[in-house]
């Protein structure tokens, strides 16, 4: 039985992850951590991450940037390897968790779903036989109209795959509106759609002549973000040192 | 038997309007016009419009924006309705072409193809229904890399028929990459991907809570552009001065 | 403030329901029917609708096919209007419900979103202009791998919508498997796609020459169907008696 | 320069092969088999196979079913090797491809475009994923109406390249309108839609809990596939006997 610190636990990951672990056989949530609590989970809720007097086998953190920095230092330092869900983290915050990935294990994934996850890979695979092609690579991402940050970091991060795969030069165009030119083909488009309550779609593309070829992630509730993350957790309760990613969890 | 003019009729769109009315029961072109000739139409080529002396009932222009002062006067001078398809016109030469509508038929549309214009009429209903129940509008169009333009003529005209009935104070919004904010609720926003040789997408997006409805249109060739030309010819044949849009000619 | 009957109060959309109207400034559930309780719900519980002694001005359904016969009876004979939500009824209950509104007023609809109803009234526009031009109509619906019936109520409403407008003739095909022929001009094609946790999408596809316009609803919770009932239920208290639906509550 | 004979070079795509091979400075037709032929092309034409008496480094094939009998003897009996494009060959002639590609080389796909030819190679780790995982499978392939078998040899060819890695007992569903059933988990769903002038899209799904993952392929023009059988072509040129396919070309 993997014993799970949820970080954040009063949130709405928190919840959804304290709901979908109910009556799980092989995982459970020990304690929680959140300075807002009026005592309905079943579990212990501490204040502060450095407050939690409870044993655990590895911590979940679904907060805000600003709570990270305290939890990375607690996981070192209590040998409780974490999965870290938060997103919008800082450079230097980034760094941190890689200094702390030396000392303890570590998961950060810019998106816990398996679909996301899996098209990392395959789109890997699919620009080295479309680049050469002469194919045009295009990202159309859509969310809520509650989302603060554009485009979101699943469309960066599903960019990024691409990108590390084709010769040096390319880069990201997020805005064409402002100039009369054809498009230049080291431009990789990024469109951000705001709208409703979409959860989350990305809608990758390669244009090419006189085909496309779409790959497309729709998530319709946020539980597969909760789902990915206590797969994460039970994977890397009992690991080494480093720093993962959902690619290892996938296996 | 309507004797049309093509204007530009070496160009992809004047040739593809030329191949289409071989063997028109209801239609022909009398004369060409264009700079470039080298005889293989089957009917006379001039090299400017204000040499042209062959009698029509109708012209279909697709030029430059540049081609397009003359010929204008050309039509009220000899009272012969025209049929505007050139695209990126000043709006000098807009109103150029309003004057011009008092004295002989202009036909001007930001798009030939029956699907558009049908949809700018359902995109003016659907948002009566949707604006009050607080639906977001986004946009998004694909084109081809060599459009030199972003958005698309015909992006803005779909969103233009549907600001025009909801209350005042919407605007388009076409970059989210600069701000970390949520969606204003008056924002339209438009996105812009070049890819390959799409012929042209359209989508348009009301997204409310938990639900989304999408209106796409696309075209599979620029025949539907050429075909679009022919019926507005066919139709503004012996109108009336004014100004009249594809609208019109759908009835 | 409208009193409301739940009908079927502990199924998964009589729970979506009673959560969504906690709160409601203008509604309230009165009373609630469900053969199993266990005490749970704020307000009373029947075990069957003529047990049911709460003075209410509208009731709301939700229940199966064979609870539906009682509550016609009880509705005309206390002059409670009601919105029957279930689907799956037989022709002699559509029979029923007909007679039923010579006396109370009823309301029933294929599907209860506003997306879904505002479609009805755009593509009957959309097929008189996409007809007479030659255009092929198809529908695509997807929904989770639960469902039982195929294709969806919704798909075959969306299709009448259409083909009531259309000359006579026309027909519905749900499987192209079996034999090698063109497509028949007078098909309407409709294709029933299973699969996942999908909540419900429905795609309406116009296929002319050279452009395609396609019409797509999502519904990405059931809470969509929930809140469409508590609509239709406010607008039906106090009607007169006849035959409603949900374009009557869209207005 | 590879010398090419083009079997059914009068045909539509025979003739796309010719206009794209003008000026190719790797490859030229040296001859055209053809029974019906006004002396258009700048090559010969013969009025059957083994009518012809050029040399030729290989083969492409756009006929019907009907003509490959004995090009295959022909292919054989002279050492050239054939790009089969033809579809809808019975059993027996698949047979007689197997039996021919013993004696020369022979290439035969589905679909000649490297778009659908690296999704079958992307599906097939896409399946060993999510299958696993409990993701449901399905496929929508749309056509134009002219077309008369469906589902498409491509959507089949997709379904195969998922069904290959799949644990035994899943099958192919065409139609659920005749029953009243859940989904059974082995089904992989495939339907056809059909409409106007559609070129070809297929359309892959893997439906999760709470999460889709689509990978869908759009062709603009039979131009895609007439590049592919000429790459296919140059590739095939000078290769020992044996069978291939358009996965070999992309390397």
């Amino acid at each position: 039985m993997t014993r799970i610190i949820m970080h954040g636990c009063n949130g709405k990951m928190g919840q959804m992850i304290t709901n979908l672990l109910e009556g799980d056989e092989n995982a459970q949530i020990v304690a929680g951590v959140d300075p807002f609590d009026d005592g309905h989970n079943k579990y212990p809720v501490f204040p502060s991450i450095d407050s939690c007097v409870v044993k655990a086998d590895v911590i979940i953190d679904f907060t805000s940037a600003k709570a990270v920095d305290k939890l990375l230092e607690f996981s070192a330092k209590n040998q409780v390897p974490v999965v870290v869900c938060t997103t919008g983290l800082s450079d230097e915050q980034i760094e941190r968790i890689n200094e702390t990935s030396k000392q303890v294990a570590v998961l950060k994934s810019a998106n816990m779903s398996l679909g996301i996850n899996t098209l990392f890979k395959l789109l890997a695979q699919a620009a080295k036989v479309f680049n050469p092609a002469g194919f045009d690579v295009e990202i159309v991402e859509k969310h809520h109209n509650q989302k603060l940050d554009a485009p979101s970091g699943t469309a960066l991060a599903l960019a990024d795959s691409i990108k590390d795969v084709l010769p040096d030069g390319y880069y990201y165009k997020y805005d064409r509106s402002q100039e009369r030119r054809k498009r230049d083909p080291k431009e990789i488009g990024i469109s951000a759609v705001r709208g409703g309550t979409i959860v989350g779609e990305h809608e990758v593309i390669f244009a090419g002549e006189d085909e496309v070829i779409e790959f497309k992630h729709t998530a319709y509730s946020k539980a597969v973000f909760a789902k990915g993350a206590i797969e994460a957790a039970k994977f890397l309760a009992g690991k080494p040192a480093g720093m993962y990613d959902m690619s290892d969890v996938i296996g």
